[in-house]
């Protein structure tokens, strides 16, 4: 299933709703199944991962609404926290020359970071250095802490695509801590959807790639992970109590205009598309 | 005024509420005037800041709950973000030798950190260099972005008590990124409730301290601030819009034992007291 925050557009209050995208794109409101959850972050907390499933099965064959008359959403919004990790593909250290980091390098973004999969993204003013990530992103469904890799693996919901967007010269700045530069508004888009973790047989098994206006500038594979979703998650645990909704950005391929020789940076008017094997893509423009 | 949330001892179903804490110690209960508000930050996020107060004052005299019948729990809980400014003291970075800071150096906590001002903090296994840093926080009442030094004024609700845990030796390990070592599970105690920022006269002439075990190991006056309390909400918004309920912490004094010589680190047992002066004591026993 693929689980979806949208608006209808000729809703004025701008209610967001929880769906499930069909394959024809179409859209099936769960909003009536599920009368007192405000968001998917809210769903998950209240019922659970198993829980949200279940009530959406029942409603898989209700009427469909025309993707033409919904805008997606970022699917997850208002998480108690995004983790990212850094320099966590193999073919990124080699890229960089870096040796690959022994434990998983975690940095974050903030909640109000995130956009959605569509949306336009300002570009900051205070930065002349902002480049792309696409990134595979883990929604976790149950609250944990101390999981093992083998329990990590029960606490997935599902996986989504991210653009982990960065200024650089912030993250250069600012006593060396990464923050400024990875949690500017809109520097977190994500979706189309959340594609529940039964439905991924192996996600260190995916191709991943972003274009910057049709041109690629990023193709590889998840299975070039250092450190994989279920060690992260494992290892995240040990620090704080994942929660439902939380997410996990699992780092970027070779490719990412920051480190390219010469870097690369956005400009208003680039669009970017990141792209991950079963998940979809996201497309925002910079403006 | 002073806004805290607590529980009722009594209520088994341990529901968070929102009160005014009087000169007794006894607490106000708000929640029949505030019906659709889960939280603080719901509140704020509903009715802002001014919104809030008005509805608080229209209840002043109620009736008083005793506070041996109560639970104070952290004033805010599930903020979108919450801020720290390192190195912001001028004692502080004359005791470490560094140069202060040309602007603030902003790192993060998440959510999941918060503790109330008197609860137990378990001792994380993996750290053995866990370490105290007494601070005044500042909690945000209305949404902004690009604020200057006079318009973020009237963006705060009020002020509290935190006390910015470190474990020291993550703090140096994760590829110089502190936030593992920042934000386990306990480690941002704060309250015990929020004065409203009109009761403060001058936020940068409040008295500062951190006991342990009843032993002082910090005292210094927030007018040693580097960047002030408008000044970092200033910057801040230049990045993120800020949001009601987003809290900033601004700083420690000298005398965190991550950086005395020889270091002093927390053991189980030990009891932690982080005061501000006009704002109360938040009181916390490792164990």
């Amino acid at each position: 299933m693929r689980f979806v925050q949208f608006r209808l557009l000729k809703d004025t209050i701008k209610a967001t709703r929880i769906g499930l995208q069909k394959k024809s794109g179409g859209i099936v409101d769960l909003s009536d199944a599920l009368p007192n959850c405000h968001s998917m972050v809210d769903a998950l907390t209240k019922l659970g991962g198993n829980g949200l499933i279940e009530i959406a099965r029942k409603n898989l064959a209700n009427k469909e609404t025309s993707s033409s008359k919904c805008q997606l959403l970022a699917p997850i919004t208002s998480p108690d926290k995004i983790f990212c990790i850094g320099l966590n593909y193999k073919d990124t250290c080699k890229e960089l020359g870096f040796a690959p980091p022994v434990e998983p390098l975690v940095f974050s973004k903030f909640s109000s970071s995130i956009t959605g999969p569509f949306d336009n993204i300002d570009h900051p003013d205070i930065s002349t250095e902002v480049f792309w990530e696409a990134e595979l992103a883990v929604v976790i469904g149950k609250k944990g802490k101390n999981l093992d890799t083998t329990t990590a693996k029960e606490h997935v919901f599902g996986y989504t695509v991210a653009n982990d967007i960065t200024a650089l010269d912030w993250h250069k700045k600012n006593g060396g801590q990464w923050l400024l530069g990875k949690t500017m508004d809109g520097f977190c888009p994500i979706g189309p959807s959340i594609l529940t973790a039964d439905k991924i047989s192996d996600p260190h098994k995916l191709a991943i790639s972003c274009r910057v206006n049709g041109q690629v500038k990023q193709t590889s594979n998840t299975h070039q992970l250092i450190h994989g979703v279920y060690d992260c998650i494992a290892f995240l645990s040990r620090f704080c109590t994942l929660l439902p909704g939380d997410i996990v950005l699992t780092g970027t391929p070779p490719g990412c205009g920051g480190f390219t020789k010469p870097p690369q940076f956005l400009k208003k008017g680039d669009v970017v598309e990141c792209e991950v094997e079963q998940l979809g893509i996201i497309r925002n423009q910079i403006v």
